[in-house]
């Protein structure tokens, strides 16, 4: 399914502009009470507009996310308007309003500036504080700033990161030239456990490649599947978790379904590595792998479980060669094992073997800011990785504040 | 199943000697290197000997767990040993040779001191650091000490109730006598996230009630499942966990299968209740109950959910009126709900009613040490309760430290 594209490099200057056929644009709307950048929208000017959506697992879904789940079943977007400061979030009827009435405006303003649009080709994405409705005239305001300062450049693309972030430090943005002509770029900000109640992933992915709604959703639940779903902060999934494709058509190229799930796919592992690496509190970007499982999916529940450990999250943080606490997890996951024969590596270096702990073990230095732990099960071929991060005083301080 | 005894009341005073027919002792063998007591000895001198035991889930077991599961198969026991400073545990088949030691040296003391004892009626539980072998020479010389010092006096119990403390601060001990002229009486150590990898529950009753093991084995059960698998501090089941129920029929009377097992349950209950507010590091005691789930089961399931939520935790430690995170907690719960019609209230007051904020919930206050977080589905009549605590600086300072 993911042939290596000959040829590709990630580029980090660049992001939803990178493809042809997409204008961008990040402002402050005054949503967010310090005056920081706060709406982003993206628009896709190409012929065609076939787009793909992934959504929050939550039963409790945002307001946003309703909208654009609906949106989505016709597969096309025109435009997608990203906010931070509000989540718009548990807000009831009225907050769906709201989203709604985001929608319509975006049309509204860009059919008056001469770019036909309906309110059902427009997605709405949110993240920041639950509970509270949004400041819609400073959003409606802010829709047709956005609207104004639409740019194809790289700073254009560049605001737009810049205006979806909450509490990350970093914009997160990502390109890839595919050697045939061909882009995929993409931005987003993070899951890492946030302020109080923003932890939210919000992801928009652009191409202009040429390829069917049905196309685009193959690729999108491919890539998302191997990537954010494998990236595991602190266990939470937000109820405005949105990862949206868009394609515009503009490279006139037909990429092959291979092709096209591998770029994705590359953009997304890049996004959410810079996710991984800003987690709000982290001080070590962690890998958790499970190896040697009956299967792919156990080795996935396996590292899971580990990754979702408060123990070894917080010894973790403490450069602990926490075997013990390691092996005590995975011995809690819902899978074949034998204690016996289960070997625990950080950073390649034997923690214990077969159960029991390795000569050295104590001597392991994890004083860094990347670990990998890995758990080999000695029973089959299954593997995979989780990306999280480590358990700390920041995450204490950074979600025991009150929102208010 | 659980009828009230009237006119029982729970003494903290009194534990595992409380029954008749019981003796027991702690002593400093000097396992732990802080000198602090860390051998128990818990006998059963009655005519009978029936027993029963619950034991972690953990695939990965303690060497204590495997010899004392073995050991139950025979429904009968003589006397517990209990050590605290090293666990035991991953410590492959040499460990194991050092329980089955233990128990030996046990049935050899007691025997020299008339009491005839084989290995096979003696359980062992360990509590302490992982991957250590345990200072035999320390524990066979704790064993006859505490052989010599066995007493059935209020004083012998609180000593051996004390020498299992790991990072407990309190010794844990309860005992009831019920109205008919029996008594359960028990000890415990916390299950509260401890220091690194000595997060252990162990938990010994004792009854001078004349009952049969599988009787036994009922009541424990079902006292079991409704306190301290209720108890959920961090998510974690240590490799060690063990909770034994020992009968010496010396009242002569034979209790109702649920009268028996609503004393032991009212034993376990308070017990819980004492190691949820000694969990290291926490600072409030969190009840949190899912009501009017499909039924007892969903609750539980969304309840636990909630409890280990880190988000939800670190808000409360941070006194917040925490709503939209618990209604987000819930959301990933795999149980039935219906966003629009679920309710969060702290401490009966209103968070928020049927999905959106309630009037004034920025003014609850939570700053005392006990909240309890109420979620109503509106769906059903399925209830339950889980004992958490918040997750706190003090939790990540005593995990992050290395161990050796």
């Amino acid at each position: 399914m993911t042939p290596p594209i000959p040829g590709a490099r990630i580029d980090r200057a660049s992001g939803v502009t990178a493809p042809a056929g997409f204008t961008a644009a990040g402002v402050a709307a005054g949503i967010k009470p310090s005056g920081a950048p706060d709406l982003a929208l993206v628009v896709n000017n190409g012929q065609e507009r076939p787009a793909a959506g992934v959504f929050t697992t939550n039963k409790v879904k945002a307001a946003p996310v309703l909208w654009s789940q609906q949106v989505l079943t016709m597969g096309e977007l025109r435009a997608v308007v990203l906010n931070s400061g509000v989540a718009n979030s548990c807000t009831g009827p009225h907050g769906f309003a709201d989203a709604h009435h985001t929608a319509e405006e975006v049309a509204r303003a860009l059919t008056a500036s001469g770019q036909e649009t309906g309110a059902v080709e427009v997605a709405v994405c949110s993240t920041g504080s639950m509970g509270d409705l949004l400041p819609m005239p400073a959003v409606l305001a802010g829709i047709h700033g956005a609207v104004g300062q639409l740019g194809a450049g790289g700073d254009s693309a560049t605001s737009a990161a810049r205006a979806i972030m909450s509490t990350d430090t970093v914009a997160k943005q990502a390109a890839l030239v595919a050697a045939e002509g061909w882009t995929v770029g993409g931005m987003a900000k993070g899951a890492g456990m946030l302020a109080p109640a923003l932890a939210t992933m919000l992801c928009v992915l652009t191409t202009d490649a040429r390829a069917t709604a049905d196309q685009l959703d193959r690729a999108l639940r491919h890539a998302v599947r191997y990537t954010f779903d494998r990236l595991d902060v602190d266990g939470a999934t937000s109820t405005n978790d949105t990862v949206l494709l868009l394609a515009s058509g503009a490279s006139g190229i037909y990429p092959g379904d291979d092709e096209l799930a591998a770029a994705v796919k590359a953009v997304c592992e890049d996004l959410a590595e810079q996710i991984m690496a800003d987690a709000e509190g982290a001080t070590k970007q962690v890998l958790i792998t499970v190896s040697g499982a009956a299967n792919e999916s156990e080795a996935l529940a396996g590292a899971r479980v580990v990754a979702r450990d408060t123990l070894v999250k917080t010894a973790l943080f403490g450069s602990e060669p926490c075997w013990g606490q390691v092996l005590a997890a995975i011995g809690n996951a819902p899978i074949m094992l034998d204690p016996d024969r289960t070997s625990v590596f950080f950073n390649d270096l034997p923690g214990c073997r077969d159960g029991v702990a390795a000569p050295g073990v104590d001597t392991i230095d994890l004083a860094g800011a990347r670990i990998h732990v890995r758990v080999e099960l000695g029973i089959g071929s299954g593997k995979a990785t989780i990306r999280t991060a480590d358990l700390s005083h920041g995450y204490i301080t950074a979600n025991s504040a009150r929102s208010s």
